[in-house]
Formats: C-alpha cells, sequence, structure tokens
C-alpha cells in the first residue's frame, strides 16, 4: 500500500481525489501500484486523517454536501499541514497548495518538510519549482526521496518528463512554448477581432482568468513555468526575476490585425536559449508565421517546441490547466515513483 | 560496465555507433551509465568481437575506409548474428537488421535468442515488433529482461514510451497520426503543384523514398506502425493484415486542388479507435481542415495525436526517419533499461 497525504484541497487537489478515485482499481491491475489517499490537509476544507486510507466515494460525498473534509465520518480531525505530513504515516505528499513565485508560499516549507522526513514529494506548485528546484532536488537525493514536477508546466501534458525521460539522451539545446492558456486565448479572440478588454472580460467570465488577471497577462505565469524548464531540462540556475518579461496588456487590434495581413499571429512565446554558454529565457509577445506549429496553437491550448541535438524540434500540444488535466500530471508522476 | 552487442551495420546501425561515440562521456557522467560495444555484427560489413570494449573512434575511422569492421585491429572476426548474440557476453542486444513486415525478418530469431538469454533488446525494428510483440514481451518478462522498441515509431521523436510512460495513468483511447514520412512528402509536393510520378521521383532522388517504393506508399509502413501502437498502447492484438489499407496512389492533383479549394488538405493518416470495445484500426488519405494540428505537419516531418481520458488531445509532432534520430530512440530507451 502507497501512503498518500495530499495537502491543498481547492481546483487540483479536488481533481486528484476525483480521478484517483476513478482509476484506483486500473493503477492495482496495471502497474501494481496500491494509491490510498491517508491524509487530506485544505486551507479552508478542513483536515483529515485516517490511517487505513481514506474510502473516496463516501469522502466525495459527502464533501460535495457540506463541503469540507472533515464531515467524513471516521479519522482525525483538525491538524494543520505540517501536522498532516508528519503524523499522516504517508509515503508519498503531493503539495497542491495555492501558487506563490515570489515567496514559494506554503508550499515551499510544506515541500521542505516532507522530503526531509524521506517522503517522496509530486507537485504542481510552480513557486517552489521555479524558485528552489536545486536545493529541492539536492534535498531529495540527501534522503533518498523522489521530488517530481510534471504538472507545474501544462498541466498532465508531458513537458518535463517528456524532456527529461522520453528525450533522455538528448541535449536540450532550447525551446520555446505557449505556456499560458489564458493569454493564448484572449490573443486568439483578438485575431476573431475583438478588442483587449472585452477579451479579458470573456475570459474572466469563462473563468480563464482571475479578478486580478496581472499574473497571467503581465506574463508572470509563464516566467514561472520557463524558468522550470530551463532549470530541469537545460541545468540552468535561473531565478523568476532573472527572465525579460513582456506580457500582453500593450498589444492592440491594430498590431493584431497588421500581423495578420503579413500571414503572421502574434503569440505570448516563452523561450530559452543558450547564449555564450549561459542560459538565457525570456517571455513575450512575438509575430510567427502561420508555417509554425505554435502558430495554429489556439485558444487556451498550450505548445512547447523543443530544440535537441538529436531530434532536432519536437514539438507537444495539449491542454496546460484544469483540475482534471492536472491530477492526470500528478498520477503520472506517482507511477513513475513507482515504477 | 554496460556490454552491447550490435546487431545491423546498416543507417541505423552506423547512427548508432556514431552517436555513442559522440555520447558515452556525457552518458556516464549524466547517467552513470558506462556503455560499451562488445560486438558489432552486419549482414555485409563484417562481424567483431571485442571483450573489453571497441574502441569506436578507431572502428568509424578504420571502417569509414575500408567498409567492414572487420578492419578493427584486434577482435574475433567472422561470427554469425546468432553466435555474436550468444558469445559476446553482451547485457543488451541492439537488433537493427532490416525489417520485414510478413515474416518479421532475420530481426525476430535474433530478439527470441537474446530475450531468451536473459538479455534486454532494445529495437528499431518493425517486423518482429508488429508481428510478436505480446509473444516477445511475456518472453522478457519470463527471463528478466526489458524489450523496448520506441524507435520501432517516430525513430527518436516520443511515440511508443509517450503513451506508455510520459502519460502514463491515461487511458489512451484511440490515436491518429502521420507516420510517414515519404507520403507525407509525396503530398505536401503535391499541395503545391507537382504532380505524383514526378514528386515521387523527386522524393527517390532525395533518398526518402525506396526505388521499389510500395511499402511506403502502399500504406504497409504505416500499418505496420499503426500496429505496434495499437498493440503496445491500447492492448489490442492486431496483425498487419488486420489494418483497413489504402495508400496514396490513386490521389491525383485534381483531388488535392479540390481540397484545398475547401479548406483542407489531404493527408496520409494512421488511426486507432475502438469500436464496439474491439480496437480498429485504419490506414488512409483523409481530407482534413487546416485548423487540424496534423494538416500542418509537412514534408517529411511526422506527427501523432493521442485521445485520452484524462488530457483529450495530446499531440506530438517530430521527425521520424534518420540513422541518428533512430539512435536517438534507442538511447533514450537504453538510459531507460538502466534508471
Amino acid at each position: 500500500m502507497t501512503k498518500i497525504a495530499l495537502i491543498g484541497f481547492g481546483v487540483v487537489g479536488q481533481g486528484f481525489a476525483r480521478v484517483l478515485s476513478q482509476k484506483q482499481q486500473e493503477l492495482k491491475e496495471k502497474y501494481g501500484l496500491d494509491a490510498q489517499l491517508v491524509a487530506i490537509s485544505g486551507r479552508s476544507k478542513g483536515s483529515l486523517m485516517v490511517e487505513e486510507g481514506i474510502d473516496l466515494g463516501s469522502l466525495l460525498t459527502s464533501f460535495d454536501k457540506y463541503g469540507t473534509v472533515e464531515s467524513y465520518p471516521t479519522g482525525t480531525k483538525g491538524l494543520d499541514s505540517i501536522q498532516t505530513i508528519k503524523e499522516s504515516g504517508a509515503d508519498v505528499v503531493i503539495e497542491v497548495t495555492g501558487t506563490n513565485l515570489e515567496t514559494g508560499g506554503a508550499g515551499l516549507p510544506h515541500i521542505r518538510e516532507a522530503l526531509g522526513l524521506g517522503k517522496h514529494v509530486i507537485t504542481c506548485n510552480k513557486g517552489p519549482a521555479a524558485l528552489a528546484y536545486s536545493e529541492l532536488k539536492e534535498l531529495a537525493d540527501a534522503n533518498g526521496a523522489k521530488f517530481r514536477i510534471e504538472s507545474t508546466v501544462m498541466a498532465g501534458t508531458p513537458a518535463v518528463n517528456l524532456g527529461k525521460e522520453a528525450l533522455a539522451g538528448n541535449k536540450i539545446l532550447g525551446f520555446k512554448g505557449i505556456i499560458n492558456g489564458t493569454t493564448n486565448f484572449i490573443l486568439t479572440k483578438m485575431g476573431e477581432g475583438g478588442d483587449y478588454d472585452a477579451t479579458l472580460k470573456e475570459a474572466q467570465e469563462l473563468g480563464y482568468a482571475e479578478a486580478d488577471p496581472a499574473g497571467d497577462v503581465e506574463g508572470w505565469d509563464a516566467v514561472g513555468k520557463v524558468v522550470i524548464l530551463a532549470n530541469t531540462l537545460m541545468g540552468a540556475n535561473l531565478k523568476p526575476t532573472d527572465v525579460e518579461r513582456e506580457g500582453i496588456t500593450g498589444i492592440t487590434p491594430v498590431m493584431v490585425e497588421e500581423a495578420k495581413k503579413e500571414g503572421m499571429k502574434i503569440k505570448l512565446i516563452a523561450r530559452a536559449y543558450l547564449e555564450d554558454g549561459a542560459v538565457k529565457a525570456k517571455v513575450s509577445p512575438e509575430s510567427m508565421l502561420l508555417t509554425d506549429p505554435l502558430a495554429n496553437v489556439n485558444n487556451t491550448m498550450n505548445a512547447l517546441t523543443f530544440t535537441t541535438d538529436g531530434l532536432h524540434e519536437v514539438t507537444v500540444i495539449g491542454r496546460g490547466a484544469g483540475g482534471v488535466e492536472t491530477a492526470h500530471g500528478i498520477i503520472s508522476d506517482l507511477i513513475a515513483i513507482y515504477r
């Protein structure tokens, strides 16, 4: 039995619990992985620890009714996140609390605590991965634990693991991608004739953009992801503040129209490249020809093109957000740990 | 030290020796993998066995000069392929002889022999993988060996391992792809105004098509690959003869022009899908809208779109042929075995 503690019970945490409840049997049959959730600690959704494993069907039914995991009939309630990590007896801690790209947020102490205790950690949390990947990887290695972060970039669409594992043996010389769905949605709609304010409002109504959209439209979300990819795949040691950054707030309908006349599209492109032997990274709007595989990636879809020594360009295209999609990235990491 | 026997020394075998000679040091430093070639057996390039490992720089220099591996100054010469597998003391056999989709060719007995001796096998050879994957996988499991086939489909661009490993935890519900570069080159040139015969001739002159082009243009190569993907990723048990097949020889400039008028392109699409619970597969020319990620994959490039339960559509685009590209797929399998 593989015991899991889930720290964070927002969209991704709930998505993970739902996907695990659907796939628990399949994981056992196909991979021999008997994955049991033994603890959940949410910021506002309560906390629950059940030594023998939480019955997920029962948990989700009662959570949907009462809005807190403490409505589960048995188990220990009221532990905080650090106590949960320490006392749950979990082999794997899945850290899915909110992201803070300046400080690392609560996720950073959670992950340090778990790795320090020799527990494997899987996270979709960009803050700790962007600010402290090498520190956390060393801590993991020193304690015989794994630290896996597939779903920090492009949710469950293979990105980090694609570069590190599926492309192992290739040297990643650089990459460019569309790794923020909100801005790609806005730019796609502007390409269909919308203006910036109206399309931002539409994105907010559809739940693609936050009430305060700065993290997406100013390029910070993409900066976090480009740092993670550069540091894990190109051996860089960048911080978010090292990345040259320009968002999409300056893009006007006239600019979009002019690009179209030249057979081009404007996309918010995140890229990393080698310059005089050093890894540089940049997030900015770029005009690209329609023949570029990235130019035809529209709406909230994400895409990433790696440049490698052995295969030249390899592109992956897929969804980049969503609770269920992110949960699948976490599950692929869980399977990789136990394989 | 990981001892490798290389069976086959054509384009891929030579590509592998060259890539390994460039990456030997990097594999040691980055992955702790001390990969040494201890034997080579080619059909027309001679055979060589050197217990302490072949010096690849010296081998390639003398091979480029004399055209046979037997020009290497030391070692045992003249063993046949089965003797080489048996006597080389290799831990891993890399099987890269010519493909035969009807019988499995020489590759099939090579792989059976190696797996039966408990040696890991890596192959790019479509015949054995398409005709006998489940038999060979069982033989590998029974002997504690690994059987890996990444480079049978799309050379080193992640395809089999993408579906099995990077997307682990997702159920692959189906896929469609452009997995034959020769036909994609011909259809791309026809889209630019060429006729079938002229573009086929151009493909032959560029080395993309064989003197007898039937294997590509009649769809057999794509059939072999679709069977491999369906059997390894969807749990099917198809044979090449189970696949509905139509090549591109019937495509005329008029058809290409008419598709263009409707905003579409004709591509040779290989697909597998579930029908009444059974996996069906098909290779045929299809007209597709330009908004489909596959429609913009041109010339010899390959692409594959998986439909999964967790992530919906995930597409990978990359090169699908070439000695160096295929060698990188083999090396990713080698790293995976030793990780």
